[in-house]
Order: C-alpha cells, then structure tokens, then sequence
C-alpha cells in the first residue's frame, strides 16, 4: 500500500531581496519568476503526479493578508486545499511545523507530512517524489531533504550527515547555518555536506512528541491557536493573542538541532532556491551574450545581465554583469555582485518612508 | 526708440536621444528637463523682460499634431502666440526661416525677426536680450548668435569669426558642422571659433531677398504653402502638397554658407543644447557624490550617475558613470559615455515595431 503524504506548503518569507516584484502583498511565492506557473503553484503541483504515493489534499499555511491571491491561484491550477491556515503574523517555521503536526493528526494520524516553502523551484517533480518516498521509509525520523552542493553557496544552510539509518538515509551529525566562503568550500569539497532544502517530512505523532518536549512553549502556543481558530469555510485563523505567544523560533533551531531524530535524505531533482535577483539570473536560461531575459527588453551591447521587465518597454545599452528591474510600482538597476544588498535598499526606504509610498516597499 | 523683434519659436526635432522622456507626442522641447517650465515655455519668455527691445507677441511653428499641446503649454504661461504655424511634417529651417519671413513680412516688415529653437536652455535671459540688441546693429546682415566654447564638443556646429561689422557683431569666415574631436580641440584653443546656437536675427527684407536668390525651391514652396494655409483663429495650418515640394535643407546650408551677409554676435548667456541624457547630467546640480537626480529616488553607493524618474521610485545600487531613467512608458539605462547611441537603440526597436507599441519609439 502506498505511503500517504499530506502537502504542507508554507508560504513565509517576504522575498525583500527581489523587490520591486516582491512586495508585502504579493510576494515572491505568488509570482512566476519566468516560468507559467506561480511559485507557491509549482509548489502545490509538485507531487501531484508522485508515483508510488498517495498525496493528500494539501495544506497551505499563509498570512491572513494573502488569503485572496492564495485562493485565487489554487482555482487556477484546480487545486483544491484541504485547509488553508491563516497566520495573524510570522512566527517561524517551528510554530508552523506545530500547526501542520496538529492539523494532520486530526485528517490522517497515519499520514506522513511533506512540509515545504512555496518559494522554491525543483525542475525535475518525479525525483522530488521519488525523494519523498526515499524519505518515508525512516518514518519514525523527521527526515530532511539535502541537496548536493554545486557551488559554495553562503547564503544556505548546510547538513552534515552522518550514521547511515535506512537505505540512502541517514542520521543528521550537525547543521551549519550561512558558513563563510572557505567553510563552504572545505565543505563542498569533502562530500559529506549537503544544503538544507528546507523540506520536511515527518509522521504527526513524532512530530507533536518531539515539539512537546523540545519547544513546549511553541507547542502550547500553536495548539491554542488552532483551538481558537476562526474556521470559515477551507481557511482556518489562528487565534492572533494566542499566536503571539508562540516563540519566534525556526524548526531547525527548536527541534532538528535538540532531537536524535534527525534525517536527511538526499534530493538530487533541480532543486533552487530563488532568493536574489543574481539567483534567477544564475537560474534562467541566457541568451549567447549571458543575457537573462523576461517582457519586452531592447539591448544594444550587453552581456552576462539579468534585465526584468514586467511589461514596459526596458532599453539597455552597453552594460555587463547587471541587473534591471521593471514593476509597476518601480525600477531596480544594480551589479550583479551586488544583488544581496537590495535587502539593505530596500531598510532604507521603510525607514524612509515606513512603507506608505513608492514601491510598495517590503514591511 | 527700441527695435522691435518678433520671436519665431521653431519646434522641430524628434529629440530621439533623450527617449523615452521624449517621444513623438511629446518631443523634448514640451518637457521640462527639471525645471520648472518646459522648455518651449522657457524659449516663449526668454525675451518678455528684456530691456531695450520692443518685443511683440511670438510665432510658433511646430508639427500640426502638437497642436494642442503648444496652445496648452502658452495658456500655462499667460502666452498668447501672434500665430501657431502647423507643419504637415518637417522641412528643416530653410523653409522654417522663410515662413518666417513671409509672417513678418505682413506683420511688421521693421521688425526684426528671432529665430530660436525651442529645445535650448539659457539660464540668463538678460545677457540673451543683449545679445540679441548687439546682434539688431548689424540688421543688413543675418546674424548668428555664437557662443563661446567650454568643451571641445564634437556634436555641435562651429563658426569662425571673420572680420568686424559693428560692436562685437563680426562677418562669418566659415561654418564647420560637427568636427572631429582633434578640431574641435583646436578650434577651441584657436579663440576663432564659437559654437553656433542656432539662433538667427534677421530683417523679414534679407531674408527673402537672400531665400529667393540662393534657395529658389524653397522660397517658392513655402510661400506656396503658407498662400494656401487654412487659417483656424490663431493656427495656420500650411499646404501639404505645395510644402512636399518644399527641399529639406537647414537655413545653414541654404543661405547662410553662401550669403556674404553672414554674421555672427556673441552669446555668453548660460546657453545649453540639453541634446542627450550625458548633457543633462553635466548641465544638472550634482549632490556630492556628483549625482543628478529628479523624482522619487533611491541611492545607495551612487557616484557620478543621472538617475531620472517621471514618478515611480528608482532604486539604485553600486553605479558609476551610469544614466538610469524612467518614465510612464519605459525605462532606460546606460552607461554615460554611451549617451549618443539611445538613437541608435530607439532606431532598432522602430525597425522591428514600427513605432506601433512600447515606450512610444520616435518616429
């Protein structure tokens, strides 16, 4: 019989980095980032031709606010969740692990959660499934998917693994967050690292054991909230005063690091992590020159640049290793090199203006 | 008693090196490039405080299709225009300096007419009106208003002074349009040459004695065209079948290089030909990083850049040297060094659209 997963999809994170397109009220998950489908749609559609599974209805968990464009691209896709848990305000990824464990508890006990950020891209679902299924089988584990590395990211967080458990599965040794460029490099080198894809898979029962008694401050809180929901229809929301006492606290850091349950399974299925503009440049598909293209673009001697546009005309001459942006709300030119520092662009102008004019600015 | 001067405002030029700002509904002249005023309404008053002149109402000549916007941006200004002379389409100043002419002519034949392009920029207005004075010594000649080079610019016409007439007012020796940069270079040094403005005084008289002996074609066409006009209160919309016939030349190959009544006063009245977004930088006010800015600007690590919004924010990051700009219908950006060559971009993208969708390519 095939092992029952329930799709978690988590849709946190503001994208600040790819303002002007991310913005508080739309950002990166819901758009398309050069491909047909939104991101948080690839996401929900990702396991929807598993073989060797049985795939649930899936849960997304989003903020209040983006109820409306969640709901309006799930009926796009003909996806139809099973919940979608409205969240007062971010509380981490811990919090919603909690929700996601209480939620499955009561749909199927003997279901195995799939939990992951909407945000990222797999160009090859059928391995990401055959990943998952990997997975399953250390059921009594919370099993991390890892990625190969293939450069020396230092914007990722990295797995060391370690005693092997069940087939390509294996006991996680520890977890490093962000590493500077020559740790990354030693290890990316020696092969026993991988990045943290940020996906989970985990039974409901294991999941609830290990918050209780690792994170019983998240435990508690998340469990009154979801007690406390307002439910209407599929959209269920947390109760705000009872959310606010929950700890801002990631799963890795309340539970993955704390328990002796930790796996890591590898995913070897075009896994991407779309985060910065300089990402979806490395990520896109270069015309002879290097040149990223997206909407009506006109160069005259560029090479090697991302250049956006989301439908004015966007002329460039003469420029190389850049990055252009085109919104509706507003412009971004920078160097390559320099993409990170859209987040630090982006402080300035909330500071400036707390986010009521321009750009639609990133709370 | 004063000399009486008609100012003839000559709106022609596509101003394609300054897309997408301008655009062929709204060439650059109708922009404002910063100031307060556009750059015809800077034109339309830059004679209505001068001391020492008579200055009657001015004459527009511009394409029939801005029409409305002309009439627009003089009611703006409390300027109401003797005469709005439309073009079916352009026919270069030849044909502009004897419309002009012909108007005087029947207008007042003592009055001196001042031919000014509507796309320059003069910050003192005062030394114009004495230049123009100085220039009225000479009125058996047709003067040029010269002015004297701070940059050996390789993108405008020179003059070499001959000998004097009267006052500073000297003969022309020679016209030499657009130098090499070597010339230029020693134009400059020589203190012979002077930039010629584009700005011409002359008796309606000379004119047409000079058109009809030197550029018969012309004299006959536009006299042809303007007997023909259809007259709609102050609009004067010239023949388009007798203009066609009209040859495009510039008043400068037409009479001026073969005229012995060439001549040439000078200009030191802040003069600018803000023909390129380079121009407009070098002729803004920098802020101390040597950026020149307009609109809802963001800057973070910005030296030595223009960065021109028309309304939306523009985030900036990590430039040098660069020209960003940005406007209702498109966004540009290039290097400054590059400026000259938004032509030869605009150009492209008319070839492959045809002008019919994006930023309003420049016909």
């Amino acid at each position: 019989m095939p092992v029952t997963v329930i799709p978690v999809i988590i849709s946190g994170g503001s994208g600040t980095r790819l303002w002007p397109l991310s913005t508080p009220d739309q950002p990166k998950q819901f758009h398309a980032l050069g491909g047909e489908q939104t991101l948080i749609q690839q996401t929900a559609l990702r396991l929807a031709d598993a073989e060797g599974l049985s795939v649930a209805a899936p849960i997304l968990i989003c903020n209040y606010r983006h109820l409306d464009i969640a709901r309006a691209q799930m009926a796009q896709i003909g996806c139809a969740p099973a919940a979608i848990v409205l969240e007062p305000f971010g509380r981490n990824t811990a919090a919603v692990a909690m929700t996601a464990a209480l939620m499955a508890q009561a749909l199927d006990p003997d279901a195995l959660i799939v939990l992951m950020p909407s945000d990222h891209r797999v160009s090859d679902p059928a391995a990401f499934a055959r990943a998952v299924t990997t997975a399953a089988a250390a059921r009594d584990h919370i099993v991390l998917l890892g990625v190969k590395p293939t450069a020396p990211e230092t914007g990722f967080g990295y797995i060391e693994v370690g005693a092997p458990l069940t087939g390509p599965v294996r006991a996680v040794a520890r977890f490093v967050e962000k590493p500077d460029l020559a740790a990354a490099q030693a290890y990316m080198a020696s092969g026993r690292y991988l990045w943290n894809a940020g996906v989970f898979l985990f039974s409901p029962k294991i999941m609830l054991e290990e918050m209780r008694r690792l994170a019983p401050q998240v435990a508690e809180a998340a469990e009154k909230a979801l007690s406390r929901a307002q439910r209407s229809g599929e959209a269920i929301a947390l109760d705000a005063e009872a959310f606010a006492d929950c700890p801002s606290i990631s799963l890795d850091y309340a539970v993955m690091e704390k328990t002796d349950r930790a796996a890591v399974a590898p995913l070897d299925a075009g896994w991407a992590d779309i985060g910065s503009w300089s990402a979806l440049w490395s990520e896109g598909t270069p015309d002879d020159l290097g040149n990223v293209v997206n909407g009506p673009v006109e160069l005259l001697d560029a090479t090697d640049c991302l250049v956006w546009s989301q439908g004015k005309t966007v002329g460039v001459i003469g420029l190389n290793d850049m990055i252009v942006v085109q919104t509706d709300d507003a412009v971004l030119v920078l160097p390559r090199s320099r993409a990170q520092d859209v987040k630090l662009l982006v402080e300035r102008m909330k500071a400036k203006n707390d986010g009521t004019k321009g750009g639609g600015v990133n709370e």
